[in-house]
């Protein structure tokens, strides 16, 4: 278990912050911390993301080596995550499925894209010591 | 407060798995979770951050748009880790300073830089409210 | 996940503190923390309300733009409290319904009216992340 | 101790959401969670509030019956509130003060009112089993 | 939610330590704290009871004014405690029954004898809200 | 740690429900869960106190071999009780005392006589496993 | 509960650190901590375990009296870490059985045995105030 | 921070049931969960040892390979069990000592020896991340 009080954070590139608030706070639900002129912070799942308004984003998108996202513990949350990114029909890079079968390694998975071309990915394993 | 069963994972490029493995388990003191031939992944205080044998890796190093870390609430987790990184002597990009002082949004952070140069930011404030 | 530690407290007016007690107490069944001439304050559900004596109350009753209530994670003990509210006659403004059937957004909602025509409103959510 | 996993949640007017955005997000620091064309839902120190467009706020301003905040367990936190308070400029409505000094029931507090006349107040009991 | 920190404790008469240790530790499954030659502690449940060995015990056995127990939230634990002393045949004063069918208040409890006549209550409520 | 989901309940004899109300609800704090005619329910520092109306309340008052009581693991609660105990005049059957000073059980204490002669006891220890 | 801040540590005597690193790390599961030319320490389902470097291993096995391991509250981490055991074809001392059935001390337990001949017990208890 | 609801338990050879009681419960103020004819069962410090009755315990006492305890993240309840261990003069293999001093690494600790040459070891690290 990891500790509440402290906080995961990341930066990332933005390419307009107007589409940017658009994909993590009105679709995908995050919370807006704070929004400057150059950047936005989020409450990711309860983890920090700073969006900064950036030319450097990655024009073609690859699975690797840059990905980020939250492996839940919960099958509910994960399910219901994957129920709004689709019925809110956000941008998927690889839908909804399942690596491993029958292996103890077992967990479901899927892959956004946000306007900038960063992958989010969002994990479950039916074995929570493979979380890590 | 963020919820201690989820975990936040990143990915990132390494470009060498042996000097990667030194920086984050040997001197950084992260756990090991599983090693295979083609990336680490890593118990990165409490959080996943999973290191991909890549060739795409920053030939250059920027603060932004991209770095990740953590923010502690307990200040002494702070210090202890900038006085390990001195000890240790992780390479800096930028030592410890503060900002905003006097500020509300006062805090202490110090920037290490990976083998693969990814940037490294860890981060204390006054008030924990502007950890977001 | 909020702060345990910390409390949420609201004051409305009530025209009466017997009455209010009546209905807060042996019947909603709050805890009462204190009674003095002027005033009732209660444990509800873990936050604070204060019942303070006053001319200043609804004569008529709308949903808007006030009102304040729970939102449970638990759907059990949302379907209690709907139970207890039936079972004790507690008076409804608006009958157990269900909104955005369906969408991620959907939820199960009541209202009740307490004597000085505050409107209570307790709410479930399927998926949790929408309580905000 | 409330439970983490539920929300309070209250519903009050706002006469203009600009204005309560800029006064809620930017200057006090909440979160928020949704923006719609009549209303925004905040991440009020992890409970939620409610700003409806509304004419129904109130013309002039009385502390009683109705106002609403936190009760802080921790001073540091009240303490670093009072300061963003004060360092941002919020209109306070009564500023920091002690009442009940020397007495068990002692407590400090201030009162900030917001753009439409709701008014806010924040306090820290010297003994927490007084915080009720 | 009960502070985890804290411990309630309670002191009974005991009329004989070496019954009193086979009733409590052995057959019960209290964890004993310490022995003295006047009393026993035990961790009752995560609580303390200490038995005082006293000619003061009640030669004959009420319901009320005086009992104790625990008011478990989880029904599974209850369940557990009621099957291990039917199987290590503890003394019942009164054997399971449903009390407030059907309404809000319905529980399950029953009542065991100590060898000093004290008596025991264990409860599980269908509505946690009714614990208290 | 005990489990903060579970509840220690205690039946205790009162000989008047009201001046029993006054002495756990108004002077010591507790807050009221319900009200019968033969009885008062309490939440006592996160248990459950229940007052029963009752003529086998004890006629003299002895330490042995029945008290009950809350053992603080965090001082401060412990001196605001026994501040609030003296603001309050609160009869005290025992003023605050140290016992065995110097050694690993070392702990502060105090007891309160409740209007129908039962004990109360609070204390503190310096070493927190000595609670059992 | 136990106190999650604190940690239990175990040392134990490996024969040779590079199979232990792969009975620990690659095959159970466990997170390497730290790893040093004598010794290897691991985090062993949230305790430390250290394999120290050591000729003074058993050279024959037997279940008493020496073995260590985890006693699980969850039911399914219990079951997934045993198909883990099956799949990656870690060495059972005794396979999955049943102790004590249809008793209330009954629980599923099975043993792995180490490369240097430690033991390893791993239980699940249908009563958890059996664990102890 | 490890998993509160789980539970590490260890297996060690005791010569004599009685000097193992009176070591662990009476001195050191370790729980008796339950005694058999062939072992004792403890809650120690959270975790669960248990006692075996048996010839195989060592002869002569080395600190490696084998030792086991319990490593603090709060120093004032290692400060309280040293204390305790010289007021009830526990025997010491190791008197208190640190470790690595200045560095990152550095810890306090102390061994303790019970009646069938177990050796007991107790720690605390002012970085609490070195705890593994």
């Amino acid at each position: 278990m990891r500790d509440p009080n402290n906080v995961f954070h990341l930066a990332i590139p933005a390419r307009d912050l107007d589409e940017t608030y658009d994909f993590y706070v009105t679709k995908l639900g995050c919370k807006l911390a704070r929004r400057y002129a150059d950047r936005i912070t989020l409450d990711f799942f309860g983890d920090q993301v700073v969006c900064h308004l950036s030319d450097h984003f990655d024009r073609d998108v690859n699975m690797y080596p840059r990905h980020f996202g939250i492996t839940f513990r919960d099958k509910r949350q994960f399910d219901n995550l994957y129920k709004l990114a689709k019925q809110r029909e956000l941008p998927f890079f690889q839908d909804l499925s399942k690596r491993f079968q029958g292996m103890i390694e077992e967990h479901e998975m899927f892959f956004l894209r946000d306007p900038s071309n960063n992958l989010l990915e969002f994990k479950y394993y039916y074995d929570d010591r493979m979380m890590y």
